[in-house]
């Protein structure tokens, strides 16, 4: 594709650097904004501009946030002796939409992977601890994926919180909801045995 | 998902007004530009505002341009007595990356599609109709797509040009190089059959 035009070749250059955006898709996108009213435009930029420079990180649990604290660590709705620690925003609201989490968060921005060259100096896992050691927080949940960074990243805030007052829960692994048993990989199969449940908790489901 | 920053949110719900992009990839798009440097979003930002209000129409040939002649008709290299009449500027990129063709161009801006409620009128005929009229066309090509739509619009611009003194052409119609026979369609197959050239034509395709 020849691009002849240096504006719509720069902004099919910036829009193709966003993640899974080829240059044709770029194109495509940046076209379909030419169409629309230039007021479409200018809104996506002020609102991408202002997100840039207006949103922070909630100094508590470091959820993205419009102020010096999230609205979640701000409500007094909210459980403050339960934190689950989750490794992306994403892990949040991912949460929040179950709605059947009403207690806080702790972002910790990854989780620790030595081929990516992540260690814990690199996560909030010291702001974590010091929370932890400030007291009030009777358990953590510990919900991050289940690969082997993960695990071996619960297992260092295992090791960080010995001796702190806390109860550790991670959640639980199995064959999700609906899904048929034979299509189970062998893992998660085994280990939805090893950790089975007593048959009358299977139907409470309790919120917590 | 529940996103709870406002300004988040905002930059998500523009983001997936883009064609094709959904809340949730939008919502990966904008995470990403959180986690890169504040200037590439102000980047990005400002490509797509200087684009929409620096760019405008070629007067002579309806082609995007950063000024008010295109490149393609501001060049002295180009045959005038040649005219490319196509659908969208995608096309005349995607004809110009093909390095065949030395002739000027006509953006139509669509076809005449009476289901979209689209006329002759919402396009550029009149002006085409003009430029021919003008002289110093020697002869129209007619590159648009295969559909009853394009052939409706072939029809409409031979009603319209009858009477003047230009040359009709339209692009082949045929088998795509490199293709089976075996999968080609019916229809294509028994155009490519009827309009079949002369076998030492096949070697030439000589540049227009």
């Amino acid at each position: 594709m020849e691009i002849t035009s240096k504006l719509l070749g720069k902004a099919v250059d910036e829009v193709s650097q966003l993640p899974g955006i080829g240059k044709r898709t770029a194109l495509r996108l940046v076209l379909h904004l030419l169409r629309q009213p230039k007021a479409r435009t200018e809104k996506l930029a002020e609102a991408l501009t202002s997100l840039r420079s207006g949103i922070c990180r909630c100094r508590e649990c470091h959820n993205i946030s419009d102020s010096e604290r999230c609205e979640i660590c701000a409500s007094p709705k909210r459980d403050r002796s339960l934190i689950c620690v989750v490794e992306d925003i994403r892990d949040i609201m991912a949460i929040e939409s179950t709605g059947h989490y009403r207690g806080l968060y702790h972002v910790l921005g990854g989780k620790i992977s030595p081929m990516e060259g992540i260690g814990p100096q690199d996560l909030q896992i010291a702001s974590l601890v010091e929370r932890v050691r400030d007291g009030g927080v009777r358990e953590l949940i510990l919900a991050l994926s289940a690969t082997m960074e993960g695990d071996t990243t619960n297992f260092y805030l295992y090791k960080q919180l010995e001796g702190v007052e806390v109860e550790l829960s991670t959640i639980a692994r199995g064959i999700p909801v609906g899904d048929d048993l034979e299509y189970a990989d062998e893992v998660t199969l085994g280990r939805s045995i090893l950790q089975r449940i007593p048959f009358e908790g299977s139907f409470k489901g309790q919120d917590r």
